[in-house]
């Protein structure tokens, strides 16, 4: 791609990907990949076995060493039951059937030592491979793993994500929970991710802490070399590899105007919410974590509106693991209160997948089992989330909320199901607030025509702009074939919105936001307009948003709203909004 | 599974599907498999050699005397176009090199003829599968086929689906198109199909030839043997392997009474689809080929509703070959007229691909790139269907209906497109209808929600219940973990269609259900009273709905609907439906 600019021509490589995390990073790469390495593989001499042998060992010797640093790191980072794979990394690599093996190979085969830590940890690959144990099959990306910091430590190289040069733009196919945990966040200049979609963790997190990330750009892996300067522009998604001076000069500039607004922005994190003419707006945070509490605090959030807890289940015993649970919302309810936070019980499937949660093959799995669908299968792991959850609720204002409702049916199954689960802590004596509100996700096409109906059994509805815009429009936003046909500009996914608005508020009930609709400013005056008042976003855009909304008049958002209910087309009101 | 009936104990394996073609079948299995054979392999005398060569060139004569019949009934049953494969399986069992190769197995490795067709098979796919040509790797079940019968000469035994032995129950995992055009339709009990769906070519025509079939049983190709004795019934969607005669006799009673009420049904056929207060119903047929074509004139349906074109693209010069496509609805149209006829554009993708067209790996294929999608990104496909429409289009009563259209932009794209085509045909001096009327598949929520603005600039809507069913509930039917929530009577479903039917109606333009639905008595009364006028099925339905409708009042009709939107749950809608 050719850029003209002034009056002399720059030419380098433009990559364009979905940007998931706005902001501009400027930096070098830093490739990571759990792939095979490919090995310098070479026949020693004779009279060389016993050097060769003493190379193993010294470089496993900085395997060990690094490996137990990361353990120590994660142990610090971590709950405990997260650090155990790296305990388990450790147990690898000091594995005497393996290291038997590898001697075996440079005594025997005169390998070198790559050729033989590659041989040797293709045969336990192999092996687990044959396996028909879910367990050991998991566990093959591991022993990966313990034989590239082999490789590695023999190369010389430092393979760990956790000490970064400064300013480091990541690259990678994409990254564990785990990984990411570890990383050095002020050393993070970026996210590069050739795989994922917008809610993909990795994404999830940079959003959480503003880190700029651009995901979805297939092959860049390949293309892309260790130590390539880059530009990331996380506004509009594109990736400059190697750029001219003037490129980069234009981008420092850039970057330097977006930090100054952005620190503009933060004198607004003490004041409300609230239009010119006095309405009052709720600008709550979407979290993942108990770690991403801290940038929600920091922007001073209204509460946090969604508390996705997937990522509270990365280990096989955390699905019944109450204790566990009950810890992280306690801390988070203790840190809120008396602001409220909306719990979204576990939602798993569609895109979501727990690693050793045996989810079926699903031809479409967004169209599949996920959410309440197995939470209501799966009775055993939900109960446990809801005594968690009450258990904590003493703590804090807690809102429960339930995904992928489509039925009054199962409204009323889960409706028993935590009256039950409160039943058997009332026996137990033990406290929980017996008045938390339980609300509904309104995500499905058929909850949103039925809202009148569903608003008369729910405290609060909270919808998921994005689930309702794919399955409305029929188009899984991850699908770059037919991306540019994913908008919440639509103007059938708007009159649903706004259905369920009036549904909420002819029944009395709270309504909130809280897709990625919820951050975009051009839609704020529209939901404003349709009468709500809770947007659930991103820490890193409330600040914006709250800016807006402090300029805004309540009648001129109504006006907008109605105006754009008239519109047509998706194009007519996205150029409306653009343009009034 | 035990059965208590009577006084006596009756044990049999009984599996149970989903029923797609009503009806019951009682026969003997006759298994089709396209998999590779399992083989006898031995190794042979060196003074045996030369017989076993003998013996290998006769099966070879036989297998070439099969597939020569093969290929011969097809160029009767078939288009043109379509029996190039069976030429192909003839070229490619008499190739030289694999002629020799066989040969040399035989004479250098001693194997017997079993085990060397077997291996010699095996390294012409191994081959083709290194190729990274999709041509290649489409015909390597091809070859396999080719073996097969090589094998089953060997063998002794008939491996081909067109001499069948009377009352077979097929059981297959799926089956291609040019496989069930060679059956002889006439020797056909059943079919039971390990997978596939309801929109399985073989499901829709077992439905339109009115043959019972039940689909996506697992595991049953392994347990069930070639002669074993089947009952299939197609009403519920259970499978009885060798029943006792208890069981068989009371099923032989149930056929005999099945049979006496379908052949009381075609009294019907010459009467008019009217209610008891005279309005008048329209009940066109399904098809999916011009074969099918004879159902629905056996039953004499009001024209055809649904013409699925998919089935006319089998090859891949069909793609944009405008001459087929004109032969084909030239001869349904002028057999249909004057009653209409239409016709949907190609609606591939989803769960309908074409095996050589390149469509992209999705996650969520449901979500993905199909219908109107495809077409407006490969209009080359779409002018040269809508050319033949429309020269096709002075024959008789055409209509035009285009899939999948989830805005207005699609649908003026779509218009736009068609009115280019016309201007061709007319600078072309080619005569066609100008007032071929056109409409819009509604299956995707949006655009059921929006149906007001659609109406404003269509001539009629279809209301596709499949997948409108299967959006509006974020529930991909095929799903078997979650088939429970899939629904027609969830009110959200019922409160579009009629949302849908009012807008039809205020804005004058015709409406008609051409899913499932369609065919479902329960439902007859509701659509009616809805104001639908038009309602298109399978064939095989046509004559007892056209039984309820006779006996049904219109104003009844009405109340009914109008009760049934005032439910809350499906269960409610399902039993009120049941039980009034």
């Amino acid at each position: 791609m050719i850029w003209r600019m002034g009056s002399r021509f720059m030419s380098c490589k433009v990559y364009q990907g979905i940007p998931v995390s706005k902001g501009i990073g400027i930096g070098k790469v830093y490739k990571y990949s759990r792939e095979k390495k490919i090995v310098n593989a070479a026949t020693i001499a004779s009279d060389n076995i016993e050097a060769e042998l003493q190379r193993y060992c010294q470089a496993k010797e900085r395997a060990n060493k690094r490996l137990k640093e990361i353990r120590d790191r994660a142990a610090q980072e971590l709950e405990a039951a997260e650090t155990k794979i790296f305990d388990a990394h450790v147990h690898m690599l000091n594995d005497p059937v393996l290291d038997q093996e590898i001697k075996g190979l440079i005594i025997n085969h005169k390998m070198n030592s790559e050729a033989a830590v590659n041989q040797a940890i293709d045969v336990v690959i192999e092996k687990f491979n044959r396996l028909e144990n879910n367990f050991f099959r998991e566990r093959i990306k591991d022993i990966q793993d313990v034989g590239n910091h082999l490789l590695s430590a023999l190369n010389g190289e430092n393979t760990s994500l956790h000490d970064l040069p400064a300013a480091s733009i990541i690259l990678a196919d994409d990254l564990t929970p785990s990984e990411t945990a570890l990383l050095d966040k002020d050393k993070l200049g970026g996210f590069i991710l050739s795989h994922g979609g917008e809610t993909s963790h990795t994404a999830i997190m940079a959003k959480s802490l503003t880190i700029p990330a651009v995901v979805n750009i297939e092959g860049i892996l390949e293309e892309v070399s260790q130590g390539d300067t880059i530009i990331l522009d996380g506004i509009v998604g594109k990736i400059y590899l190697n750029p001219s001076v003037e490129l980069l000069n234009k981008y420092r500039e850039r970057l330097a105007n977006y930090k100054k607004r952005q620190d503009d922005l933060l004198v607004l994190k003490d004041k409300a919410a609230v239009t010119i003419d006095g309405f009052k707006v709720q600008l709550a945070a979407n979290i993942a974590s108990e770690q991403e509490l801290e940038k929600a605090l920091e922007v001073n959030g209204d509460g946090i509106g969604l508390f996705r807890t997937e990522f509270l289940y990365m280990n096989n015993d955390d699905l019944k693991n109450e204790e566990r649970q009950y810890n992280v919302y306690r801390k988070v309810l203790t840190a809120m209160a008396p602001k409220p936070v909306v719990v979204r019980a576990l939602d798993i499937g569609g895109d979501k997948d727990l690693p050793y949660f045996d989810s079926p093959d699903e031809i479409n799995p967004f169209l599949g089992w996920r959410g309440i669908r197995i939470l209501l299968d799966r009775q055993d792991i939900f109960r446990s989330q809801l005594r968690a959850l009450l258990r904590a609720s003493t703590c804090g204002n807690l809102k429960i909320i339930f995904p992928m409702i489509s039925s009054l049916e199962q409204l009323r199954k889960t409706k028993d199901l935590f009256a039950g689960v409160k039943s058997e802590l009332e026996l137990a004596g033990i406290a929980y607030n017996p008045n938390v509100e339980t609300g509904i996700m309104i995500e499905v096409p058929a909850t949103a025509v039925l809202a009148e109906l569903f608003a008369a059994e729910v405290d609060f509805f909270s919808i998921g702009t994005n689930d309702l815009v794919q399955y409305t429009l029929a188009v899984d936003r991850n699908n770059s074939k037919i991306a540019n046909l994913y908008s919440p500009y639509h103007p059938a996914v708007l009159k649903l919105i706004d259905q369920v608005a009036r549904a909420a508020k002819r029944n009395g009930i709270g309504v909130e936001i809280c897709g990625e609709a919820a951050a975009d400013p051009l839609l704020t005056p529209v939901f404003l307009g349709m009468g709500i008042r809770v947007l659930s976003m991103n820490p890193g855009s409330i600040l914006e948003i709250k800016r807006d909304v402090r300029r805004l008049k309540q009648h001129n958002a109504e006006e907008k709203a109605a105006r754009v209910l008239e519109f047509k087309t998706e194009k007519e009101i996205e150029d409306y909004l653009k343009n009034s």
